[in-house]
């Protein structure tokens, strides 16, 4: 028998986007909030909780370049893995859990919330290490209706939770869920699991851990970041 | 055969919650945003597009004295009738309707959601002018899981929509919605007019018309309100 091997900790970081709906020719994750590069906070933040995670961040090729310049700038302690991102963000996920080789737990991240906090991220590895999943959650505020062929109708909205990042999952567990055939339905990573017939474990999230995607959002950030800040 | 009169304009302000989720004693509508009472700006910002519009708004009892003090202060040029606010927002709402006697439209809103612009309020009353109902929605931009039984569900967030309010209503119509047996799912007068059999027809809402629920969400609108400044 083996010696027990400790787990090796993994992050993922899914940067793969182009951010059209930021009206900017910068993608997103680049875009400044109070001096740094959106992502550049991401990073920061979950290297603070956890100074020795493998981090793997998936990025269009087009963007390398920009990317290790502030790499060098800001991330230089960061151990950092880059591969290519996909066409989508599950085929940019995918990309880097090829990636992982030692059992472990993987924490999936959107490169645009830059506002997860410590309490989260330790929340969310105590219980994928329990279970070997945690998915935060967070409830939601408005009146929800759901589309129908014609029409709408009301759904009761304490029946449904919004999901963030980050996702913890056992590395095999999530490994295997990926090889299926891709569906446009797989906006997170917990849709990949349940279609592969993984149980989702829920967690508390976090309403101040916001994901960036429009120039509202942002300006939102800057005030936000100032109440929650991360490390320097 | 009368002559045609002219259609009147009614707004409903429901203002009767307590706040329990603001962790303050004063009730969120009160809270002060950019030194002005919360609902003093969602007043102002209606009245500035509709000068001779007959406001209503629904008031916990013991609210009356503080209320009076902030409308002779700051709403003095509105046309405003007090009512006491019932049990839920269906009961206030319903205290509102009751007072409206002339044909018309009526524009049903939050008092927590001062950041409502013009072109959301236009929108909305065109739509109610043409169709009896006009009600605002914008996309849910997180994944979204539904609660089961046991465990969750993904659901596709592309076809489900976030509501917002103002909600705006030929008056016969709601009138004669809320006069059926309150449920607990009315969180909102589209789903009672939905409820009593009624169309719903759905428009764009906005982004920047948060719900003003939590000390987080204060700190958000007051960074937005500077973007997007209402009347003095």
């Amino acid at each position: 028998m083996s010696t027990a091997e400790p787990l090796t900790l993994y992050v993922v970081i899914a940067a793969g986007g182009y951010g059209s709906r930021m009206n900017s020719s910068v993608p997103k994750q680049f875009l400044p909030l109070n001096g740094k590069p959106l992502m550049v906070h991401t990073l920061q933040r979950i290297h603070a909780c956890w100074p020795d995670a493998l981090f793997f961040v998936a990025l269009a090729e087009e963007h390398f370049s920009q990317w290790k310049k502030l790499r060098k700038k800001y991330l230089s302690q960061l151990n950092i893995t880059e591969v290519k991102g996909g066409a989508t963000r599950f085929h940019s996920v995918k990309n880097c859990l090829r990636h992982l080789r030692k059992p472990g737990i993987v924490v999936i991240h959107d490169a645009c919330r830059p506002l997860v906090s410590k309490e989260l991220l330790q929340r969310c590895l105590n219980q994928a290490l329990r279970t070997g999943c945690a998915v935060p959650v967070v409830d939601v505020q408005d009146s929800l209706r759901e589309l129908l062929t014609s029409g709408s109708r009301h759904r009761s909205r304490s029946r449904f939770r919004l999901v963030q990042t980050p996702q913890c999952f056992d590395v095999q567990l999530i490994k295997d869920a990926y090889q299926q055939t891709f569906q446009k339905e797989f906006t997170d990573d917990a849709s990949v699991l349940e279609a592969a017939g993984g149980i989702i474990h829920l967690i508390d999230g976090e309403p101040s851990n916001m994901k960036i995607t429009t120039p509202l959002d942002l300006m939102v950030a800057e005030k936000l970041i100032a109440a929650f800040p991360g490390p320097e």
